[in-house]
């Protein structure tokens, strides 16, 4: 049949009662009392109550509709009716519905276990609350381009495939490329650092990947990663870069999100303080102090764990900074404090309510001399980074960039336990299936 | 020195003229004429030259311009004078004039072959060429989301790593995934047909693989892929979307990147009438005769490769649609025709003047039997396939999609020779550095 669909969020108004709608969907929730039917159908846009009754559309329809599972797919047709019971206010009279494709024993009930939820995965996601959260993540991903796009910075499409195994070798994933072995990147920076040296301020969104041996709340093996990169930036000048595309992300999220916020019972308080970039910035000394002062077992030296984050983190209602970490704890491309050579010039965003690290950014070393001994400090070969310290071998510039996992930035945003439900298919260590 | 720093293409205008100005960047010429050196700088907008008079700033700086290579970063400030001899027709008459980053003996020339170019890739991407072709892939990723932003599509970020090694296994990329091997995506479609039963209409933006072994002039082993799956969609309606997206990105390139298709040669005449998206259609029946007219070899049965391809472009002057090619040449997924079940409901989109293939898309089998039957065809093991089965047994839909190669339109759009220029940092069998 030809009708002029419509989708649910669009038909539930007072413009439509009383006229005939057609919609489209997935059986939501059913009932079959007496001679009618209760159907609820679920479009990408809402869920709305249809009324199959016999006497209009015979008894055979009420019967199939008895047998059929959940998730059958649907065309329906009739008046839009106001019924303050129904949910939303609204119901169909259906004089034409089309059962298009069935569906027995959908295997999501609604009492299983994670692990076999997790083998559904390509079934849960139909779920209301995976939903919500996945339109939540297409703004937060619009929003963190858009924040580049209106800024002048340019979009590059930097490589996945590389060659050594450089920092971090032991959560490198190894690939068979050809007759040769070549890694997932773990990060763009590298490549974003050639490329400041003709677009001068760059960014990409790339899938990253990480090894990760532990399973952890808010660890993924595959993620999606959006990091910058600015010739002539110092540290302050991308912390303020960094702030600004967070507050940006956070006002698109609470502007255009807020049925999905709403739905998932996320409170808004935190994020709407977020919306403004004057996020407090403190350095690592001072938050080591706060840490022990709280009678953690910590020393000046010491990595922030999972656990001192969530420790810091009761102590701001927004994100917030931590800087000038220990050099020994961090990468050696980081740019060494030229105040204190025990410090670099690095910073991390950590997100408020027990969330953490959400992005971590440097001064990057612009000296040869400097990057080279660095490099041999942290027991690498120079020989595997000969591309990278050319950089600075040919009009190198102080340049700074720093990287935000999408995940994480969602997780917090969307209030959720896991970062496994910031992505439609997690993968980790164990998990790679559907 | 603190200054207020401007880029070229911003003071290049009457309105600066006998003002002073500062800006930095790197040195793209020079040549040093008795006491003067005419340093020609050139930022992310464009190049100026820069008159270093030693009259004004003494001996050193003009004796040490003498010795500087190319590339050096520099800032300089001074008074911006018109200069018809100039290109670009200004110059800045510099009182101040620092060298940040020295260079010496730049790796680049201008006579290197092109394996060498490659094997300097992360200076060659310096040059004004890879520059500008960039800056109009900047233009062709913006306007390929933003079609689909503007049109309600929701955005979703499906799996890198995969766990089966599903069709075209031959040129599938394992990777060591923990205990297990895991397989480089070389398309999200399967993934997005998920997301439609929550979504409707889904699109991604990701990085696809391809193990291809044989090196051609518009194949990567890494691209970025553009793919978008609608539930309820035909393929007629998936052709509409197909072409209003290619034709709405050529619209925006024209408007944003004139500078750039200007540098690169490009004609405009086959983009300016590209920019409707009314391109024409023709049957893969209708293509081998037009072929077998041309007196190619070919049989009805044949795949079209990339000569019979190129042989077709030279009948259209925009891109233009093959559609209902034989079951056999594609992939199991495609729908058959209810008219002709020798023939798939699937198109691929060529681009004009000998480019080819930049869009394959189809309706989709949405019956769980046919599709099953046809995975056994094509010699593949059903049970590879559960999930993707089950999406037919759990209320399937009629629906349709299609994946776009972002570097074969940015090919064909700059009217490039090879699609290793379309990526900063080019992917293929015996390319992995830098």
């Amino acid at each position: 049949m030809v009708a002029e669909w419509k989708h649910i969020e669009d038909i539930m108004s007072e413009e439509y009662v009383g006229k005939r709608v057609c919609i489209r969907g997935w059986i939501y929730r059913k009932s079959v009392v007496g001679g009618k039917a209760f159907v609820r159908v679920r479009d990408s846009t809402g869920v709305i109550q249809v009324v199959v009754d016999r006497e209009v559309l015979g008894d055979e329809i009420v019967k199939t509709l008895k047998d059929m599972g959940l998730e059958a797919s649907v065309k329906t047709c009739g008046i839009l009716v106001k019924q303050p019971r129904a949910p939303g206010g609204y119901e169909i009279h259906t004089d034409y519905f089309e059962i298009v494709g069935t569906s027995r024993d959908f295997p999501i009930k609604g009492n299983e276990g994670i692990e076999y939820l997790l083998d559904h995965r390509h079934l849960w996601l139909r779920s209301r609350r995976l939903t919500e959260i996945m339109k939540i993540k297409h703004t937060v991903l619009k929003a963190g381009r858009d924040y580049f796009i209106e800024n002048n910075w340019w979009e590059v499409t930097p490589p996945i495939l590389t060659a050594s195994a450089v920092e971090g070798g032991a959560t490198l994933f190894p690939v068979k490329y050809f007759d040769k072995t070549a890694y997932l990147s773990q990060s763009a920076q590298l490549y974003l650092e050639v490329l400041i040296y003709s677009l001068e301020k760059v960014w990409s969104l790339t899938p990253s990947f990480r090894a990760e041996k532990s399973r952890t709340r808010r660890h993924l093996a595959e993620y999606w990663h959006l990091e910058a990169e600015a010739a002539w930036y110092n540290m302050e000048d991308m912390m303020k870069v960094t702030a600004e595309l967070v507050a940006y992300i956070v006002d698109k999220v609470l502007e255009s999100n807020r049925r999905q916020l709403e739905f998932l019972g996320r409170k808004l308080d935190v994020l709407k303080r977020s919306r403004e970039p004057n996020y407090p910035a403190i350095k690592y000394d001072e938050a080591i102090s706060i840490l022990q002062k709280k009678g953690v077992n910590i020393e000046w030296g010491d990595d922030l764990g999972a656990d001192e984050e969530r420790i810091l983190t009761q102590e701001f209602e927004t994100p917030f900074f931590i800087t000038h970490f220990p050099k020994d704890i961090k990468s050696f491309y980081m740019k060494m404090d030229a105040n204190d050579p025990r410090v670099v010039l690095g910073f991390d965003l950590l997100a408020p309510e027990g969330y953490g690290e959400i992005i971590g950014g440097s001064e990057r070393e612009d000296n040869y001399e400097v990057l080279y001994q660095r490099i041999i400090e942290q027991g690498y070969d120079p020989s595997n980074y000969k591309w990278y310290l050319d950089l600075r071998k040919y009009g190198s510039v102080p340049h700074s960039g720093f990287g935000l996992g999408i995940e994480r930035l969602v997780m917090w945003i969307a209030g959720l336990d896991h970062i496994r439900d910031a992505i439609p298919f997690p993968r980790y260590r164990g998990r790679i299936y559907p």
